[in-house]
């Protein structure tokens, strides 16, 4: 990880002069219309995977080379994309900075990154200065300086950034977002959502084999123990906050006409992980990990204000025993929707005054069906082959189509910067005992102008 | 309403020599064995004309005089006494002081008070300054000041107060604190709940009968929308923050091994009451109270952080149009439950860890009727005909026994001053743009070696 300073040295360094950039269209506009996308992987590891996997569906995709330095992961991805009957991409695996050779290529038209968290910052900017467009996972931002860097990088070389959040396509959500946009819920006051996703097995395997029980974790544990779960011994915060963040944003048109002003949060002693780690160290043993004191709190609870006058609860709660649920609500002046599962549309409760039979819940099934958005009645059959119930066809779709189609990505470099400070804000706060943190405007004044351009059509 | 420094002034005036009060039991444990309990009711409006019905079920309570400056609810009380064939209290009616006359009479054991919320702390403290243990209705406090006169007031005279939160005997509830108590969550980490109840119609009538549909409000308005909706209008917090708390504090053990230390709230933009009167308007007509602010957010949140590592998320939402629910989550390092019914035990979803089908909700009603409270169980069917689904039995219940039996009330002073602060404070943080508040100990340490009370036996 890069320090702060070097950080910002390394962007002032390798600055395009950047005078009057706010206002030049973005280098996506100036591409024109191309029929294939040839794409650059950086890390293809458990979720630079999924990704493959869906790209080798499309036509319009080419995978022309892909860089990680773990030689597994990478004999998966080459089998993987080998099966499918593509041709092998260039690898770039010689050690962490191998990328930078892939960014040289001239063949590379986009490339996506599904790194490590702490990894993004550079993989992304460094992508951008070589002109790449970029296609970033999600994860929490690591400092509130990162966040700046990476707005900064963009206005100085115009290289834009997707932030890949799939959940903005789950289609119970976007069929929400059609409700709220069409005022059936009023006018927006509150929004909860959540990672709510027991996350113990993931975060620990046997030490040498990915997937595998156990209760090892850290540097030269393979796959996502070997990284992930470093953050949960030094970090106290929301560390993943996209998933639910994304969706509301998208609804409360946060970074254009609206934007987050502050939040605080606060969060629970932690206990979840080392009480998984001393359930599972066999009977009669010891284990070097049961002396591990974990910083992150259980369940961490950050409340947001925006500059409309709405308020959103986020949880993070990965450490303990639950079912999967992002804990969304989306409540209006006219009624409200709250779920408890997985996406589907019977999932949840529904009021909406007038229409629901008078103080009682609905169920959001056929209201769901009435607004299904319509990426979602093109694509629907398309997608549902794709990862995570069909979000990961649409993420990955709407990156490709932009760049084909020369058109800004309807998740930018705002939404990245905005919703990546979540997670460093968060940890001050619960630093601060639970003081207000004040939420920078990343678009300089700019989303008061800006209009919303998620899911406005049926292309992508 | 009296101002702080007069309030000050007045119970230091009044009080008695406190020195040493700390370790002094409470003026209950004095009195003896009674069989039968005479009380005096202050305000039998809507609330206590609830009171009033259950309380002539019993056959311990005789209801000796009854104060109110509404004649006409007066009245309803009387006919509801003489409809139930029981012999007529006096009543003191001649204005809002009279019922420091019904304090006067030697042959009141205690009172009832189910006065508008800004009357409570007046009537309380005179209450006890009179030697009258009091059952008190819930509500929010107006300032922290007269959060820390209650204390004062019960430690200078060691007349006890109960706080009458109902929601504390919500069977379910019961049942939850049951499953807590046995360990069932783990160890808890965060909780939930809110009131959730469109109080809009409550809150508004036609001027001149209770009850009726309208828009009128403030003085002069017969019943709640006299005095309740005003607070609306001039206050933005957690107005309510009671019935959500007041179960969470008992499984939490606040004040007896935990406490609350700080909180911070955030509020929505007021919409609600406004978008009523104006839907409510005559098509056509012109309506004064078209231009009325109301302060109050229309839905606040409040996170609380206690000594013992948990959180709690209270929401106030009374104002927009919505199923009631008081949105209990109870989350532990084993499992969680959360509801969003009214109380019945198959509401909501619940998951322990082992007992559970892996990571799948389970309806909470096995789990609920295996561990329903030894109370319910006993005076389940007595509770059915009571007010809120039984929960108005059992709370009058606890307070008769405790007086009858010289005991101290489940829930105290301590209680009442803590769950009231949450008010004020709320208050002060939305002004405040959010800021973290501390929340005061009022036990003054006691907290650490105070034992649990409440729900421990099958008495009361």
């Amino acid at each position: 990880m890069q320090s702060e300073v070097n950080r910002r040295e390394f962007i002032r360094n390798s600055a395009i002069a950047g005078i009057g950039m706010a206002v030049l269209p973005s280098a996506l506009s100036a591409t024109g219309m191309k029929t294939k996308v040839r794409l650059g992987l950086i890390a293809v590891g458990r979720r630079g995977q999924v990704h493959v996997a869906e790209l080798l569906n499309r036509t319009d995709v080419e995978i022309v080379a892909m860089a990680d330095p773990d030689t597994q992961m990478m004999a998966k991805t080459r089998a993987l994309i080998s099966a499918a009957g593509k041709k092998l991409p260039a690898e770039y695996a010689k050690g962490n900075d191998d990328y930078r050779n892939l960014l040289k290529r001239d063949d590379v038209d986009a490339v996506l990154i599904s790194s490590p968290w702490e990894l993004h910052f550079e993989h992304c900017v460094e992508s951008m200065r070589a002109g790449k467009p970029v296609g970033l996972e999600v994860g929490g931002g690591l400092t509130l300086q990162e966040c700046r860097d990476y707005v900064q990088a963009y206005e100085q070389t115009r290289v834009p950034v997707m932030i890949l959040e799939n959940a903005c396509y789950r289609r119970d959500l976007m069929a929400i977002t059609n409700m709220v946009r069409k005022g059936l819920f009023g006018e927006l006051l509150h929004l909860q959502g959540g990672y709510q996703h027991d996350m113990r097995a993931r975060k620990f395997n046997n030490g040498t084999v990915p997937d595998t029980p156990g209760i090892e974790f850290g540097p030269g544990t393979p796959s996502t123990p070997g990284w992930r779960t470093q953050h949960s011994v030094n970090r106290n915060g929301d560390l993943y906050p996209t998933h639910s963040l994304g969706p509301l944003a998208v609804m409360l048109d946060i970074n254009r006409g609206n934007r987050i002003t502050a939040l605080s949060s606060v969060a629970t002693k932690s206990r979840g992980l080392h009480r998984y780690i001393m359930n599972n160290i066999p009977a009669g043993q010891k284990h070097r990990n049961a002396d591990v004191q974990f910083k992150l709190g259980d369940i961490v609870t950050t409340t947001l204000q925006t500059a409309n006058g709405e308020t959103i609860v986020l949880t993070h709660d990965t450490s303990s025993p639950r079912p999967y649920n992002l804990g969304f609500r989306v409540q209006g002046t006219a009624g409200l929707w709250q779920e408890s599962g997985g996406g589907e549309f019977a999932d949840g409760l529904l009021y909406l005054e007038g229409a629901s039979p008078a103080k009682k819940w609905e169920s959001p099934s056929p209201h769901l069906q009435a607004n299904d958005h319509s990426l979602w009645k093109v694509f629907g059959r398309q997608a549902e082959s794709a990862g995570h119930g069909g979000m990961d066809f649409f993420i990955l779709h709407a990156f490709i189509e932009c760049i084909k189609q020369g058109k800004d990505f309807p998740l930018d470099v705002y939404d990245l910067a905005t919703w990546h400070a979540i997670t460093p804000l968060s940890e001050t706060s619960i630093a601060q005992g639970g003081q207000l943190q004040l939420v920078p405007d990343f678009t300089n004044g700019a989303w008061q102008r800006r209009k919303p351009v998620f899911g406005l059509n049926s292309e992508y």
